[in-house]
């Protein structure tokens, strides 16, 4: 590992025509966090000296995802080539003198690991004027070939188009990634043309500039899947499987039952602990942890939350941002759980919600309870003490407080305070009418009979 | 394009025997509609002049799909082969004259695009006697083989069980569907014999019949996936696949984003607009439209509604027929929504059930609501007006009307209306019992001690 | 089939590393049911004299997970081999006489039929010493190689790593699974040596053993996926995956109707009629048994139930242990279902909680129903008679009963019991203050006004 300044060049200039989508193409998100974030993440994992992202429209969008990514933004207009769009940056980089990783924001998977191999090859042995990363894809297509010596040395790199039937038939394919030094880079890119039949300014045409001067470039190679581009939705959602089906290996290598892989959906930032079990048809959003021994049930939605050990979420709970499930807690079916904490062994089995609530250790929470934390225009908070039984279908009306070991008549909606141990009711009484069904029903089935009637 | 007339005979006479089903096999869904609506739709769009369905048991069940569609019904009894099928549509068609296309009911996702290229077949260059629709599947198999010449032309069509192994190793099989003039059609199969192994008249044999007079018959191809047949409720599953992956394709193309395509079930009228994003599994029933920057989250379930631009579906939300979600409202999680209008930005976010109702811009629905639209006999409706506010857990027994910018308190039983901006509070008092929680725990202590002792 | 006493050996002293597990290897699950239960209840359906389950650490956990399954222990400490772990077993044998089947617990699938046929060889034609189970799997990597005759006669039995090019060229792979009787199983063993790399005893050696004594063992075959064994949480989930592929081929094959099988999970002792169907994403717990005609709509839980004929379960149902849902009755979405009986059409349509309790045929149970069957001590019991009419939004304080015709108004909370065809209400009267909400809204207008002035 080198101790040389590194910079990032993300290309972000392309207009994601085939996309068809108002929403900039590098913003489409892969498990969660937008592709560019992705590459950002990666790059940030080497602790760059500066980031660079080159946009075409769409720049306010970039500019608003990028907020305290600590990036700069280069515009191209109009857009002739990547070696025009890299070009773009050399007025950020101004003063900077180290090494350019070259990526795109449209290839989001790549690991803050290649691009280390990409800069260590750069001055390794007979550090070359560039290196290029290269894979070799199930079917190569229409990729530029890469023709390099048995030592990744490149010969020559190739359109598809230019390439001649030998050279077709070489399987090495070049993924546009590159790392140079910023002098060599500017340098090169001042000497590109555009003679070709796009009238653009090719990246690639620096390694034969280079080779020209006597400077031989090199390739290093890596799987096809970590370089997989996105140009359409299809693509993107080959990406979105591509990462989950690795994570979710990742995830039973470390100790994780996921009964049905296939059905799991994890963010880029799900923690999971060992001898965590989850059941088939779960997906997390951003900003979950799962300690040890919990079991989350089938077709549990877990986003911005916290789960303790040994806790039984679902099926069918929902827990929202600021949930954090005590151990030994258990949220049942159709729970929504949000900004509220549940103590030790706390439970809220069915059909509740709970919002902006504290719950203490060992509170019962009832079917049917509804924290009602909202008036239209602020929200307050129900705080339930410790051993607490809240009976079902109770509504208990923030703000207000519940005592330690008090109990919550069935069907009552709570609008003051309740002390510690003591019961409260909040209902009506009821009433009956003998005989009452029978003579609505009568009445009923002769309406509609005169209903037919008509 | 020709102008002539067409006519399209549907073969149904199977019995399904191995989809050990009361059903009869044709009417067997795939994304929604019975096998045999797929094929009429398909027809439908050729604007033919007849449509005859050929059928065996299951009589009933077929003339009640089929009304309203126009279609004769033709019974096959018994059943003597594929040619004997089709010679019972001939009294169906009489005085019809013009071309007639053959088809299966259990063959059902043949487009009109392959039916119009048949039909156009018909009719060019050297007009053939028919045309018959070949395919290559990855396993060929025991398929009856189509030998012809390079132009198409039909030298030999043959069992696989009497093909020679010269026979055999040709990949082109038929489908069995076919399209013949009517004149020819007929005149034709009257000439078929049934001196074979089962004793049945093949409909495949007018072919070499029109050979033996001088005619030659054309095969066109198609992709195996659209005629691939259904005889068990595995090939129906596979069918289902087939359908659902590239209407999943489609949806992607047109700038839908399907975050684990694999998991979202179309229905087979399902509109989706562009830069819509669907969460991992979301079922569609018959009957839905999606606006452009709509987002279905997770786990939602919806059929017969539509869904306004921008607006927010679910987890786990259940819009049924009759909901039509406006511009930037809200259904979250664990709400059912029949019959009702949500105005624009209006919201209801959790548990709730919203039936027979009008809902008015902007309203805020809490958590629990329950409109009461059904008394066991009538269903009636609830009117909420814009900017209202429904506390959480409350209970609207319809009719009612709760008034423009009016407020119900949590847990309130509304029977009457409530005027605009007025609120309305409809529950019981609360009372407080200090220390009777405690006294319970104790007395149950006890009694649970009482009951181990015995 | 012969008439010899069986006893099985099961081989469960492996450590699991690769689990990252504190549960034992062959306890973690496959479609609901630990691996070794799997086993035994496959050597069950031999109807054996004898089962030990060889342990090495983890025993309290075989201990409780085999109570009432007649098995016996034996501790193999420490592990030197599967020979070794085989001769553990010699104690628990003492006196039997008999055929010994070697099963191993992270080898799961294994039928009876498959253990039938190696016993059934063992006493074939030349009457071999061992019969080893093969397979042949799509990638033989550094499986051990049988090197067979044309009859099935090993010849050689060779570790991967021993083994020459010829040998590895063999795709006949050792199981590790074998039928030997239980004299020459033991006197075999005790003659095997631990002369090698690891100083282990290997079971297969005694194969080599018998055959330097004239007497040659036999091979028999079998598909790769029913010996798949179980080394890491991936590879159980692999044999998950195949025994759900198998399962849902099965029911297909026997009638059901499963939209997208892919999505279906059920447990290893589902039971489901014909013309039944499922939905996509349904999963299954232990102990479920639904009739013909019913309907299992997408995003249901069903677990410890039964489903009355043509009965209409989900979307979003969950039914528990208990469920018992009569004819024609109705489950929809969002309720849970537990310890109850459904009657014949009766209908619980709508975010409701129904535990404990029976439901009279034809009953209706409004949207947002609670029986509030627990008072954090006990639990009691709801009747709801025939033909009742529960409103929306009930809670029913158990123990209480509905008598059969009754109606309980909307949001009553009822604790008393109600007679036949009465009506009972139980809710608090509705009060209203004009412009109150108008009132407020300016308030709460001002005050957030004032908030962001600090």
């Amino acid at each position: 590992m080198t101790d040389i300044p590194v910079a990032a060049v993300i290309l972000a200039a392309g207009k994601g025509t085939r996309m068809k989508s108002d929403l900039h193409k590098v913003l489409h998100p892969v498990a969660g966090r937008p592709m560019l974030l992705h590459l950002v993440a990666a790059v940030d994992a080497l602790a760059p000296a500066r980031k660079v992202v080159v946009v075409g429209s769409g720049r306010d969008q970039l500019e608003a995802a990028l907020a305290g990514h600590d990036a700069a933004l280069a515009v191209q207009e109009p857009q002739l080539g990547t070696g025009h769009a890299v070009q773009q940056a050399e007025a950020a980089l101004a003063g900077f003198s180290g090494d350019v990783l070259i990526l795109y924001g449209d290839v989001p998977l790549v690991s803050a690991a290649t691009m280390r191999r990409m800069l260590d090859r750069l001055h390794a042995g007979d550090a070359p004027a560039a290196v290029v990363l290269g894979f070799r894809p199930a079917d190569p297509a229409a990729y530029g070939r890469i023709i390099a010596d048995g030592d990744g040395r490149i010969v020559r790199m190739v359109e598809y188009k230019d390439a001649t039937a030998d050279e077709r038939a070489v399987t090495l394919c070049n993924s546009g990634l590159m790392a140079v030094a910023a002098d060599d880079l500017f340098r090169l890119l001042a000497r590109v043309g555009n003679a070709n039949a796009a009238g653009e300014y090719y990246l690639p045409d620096i390694v034969m500039l280079a080779a020209a001067d006597g400077r031989a470039s090199a390739v290093i190679e890596t799987g096809a899947g970590e370089v997989a581009g996105v140009n359409s939705r299809a693509e993107l959602a080959a990406v979105e499987a591509a990462w989950q089906q690795q994570r979710r290996a990742e995830a039973m290598a470390d100790g994780v039952t996921l009964i049905a892989p296939e059905t799991v959906y994890f963010s880029y930032d799900t923690e999971i602990a060992r001898d965590v079990t989850i059941e088939p048809n779960v997906v997390f959003g951003p900003d979950v942890r799962i300690a040890s021994g919990a079991r989350i049930h089938a077709f549990s939605h877990v986003e911005g939350a916290s789960v303790g050990e040994g806790a039984e979420i679902g099926p069918y709970a929902r827990l929202r941002p600021g949930a954090e499930i005590g151990r030994k807690a258990k949220v049942g079916n159709f729970v929504e759980v949000k900004k509220a904490r549940l103590g030790e062994g706390a439970k809220a089995n069915h059909l509740s919600y709970i919002g902006d609530a504290d719950v203490g250790a060992g509170a019962n929470i009832g079917a049917g309870t509804i924290t009602c934390n909202y008036d239209g225009f602020l929200k307050y908070r129900t705080e339930i003490g410790a051993g607490a039984f809240i009976g079902s279908n109770s509504a208990l009306v923030a703000p207000v407080s519940i005592g330690a070991g008090a109990i919550v008549g069935a069907g009552s909606v709570v609008t003051a305070d309740v002390e510690a141990d003591a019961l409260a009711v909040a209902r009506g009484r009821q009433q009956q009418q003998g005989g009452w069904a029978a003579r609505f029903r009568a009445r009923m089935a002769e309406r509609k009979a005169a209903l037919k009637g008509k």
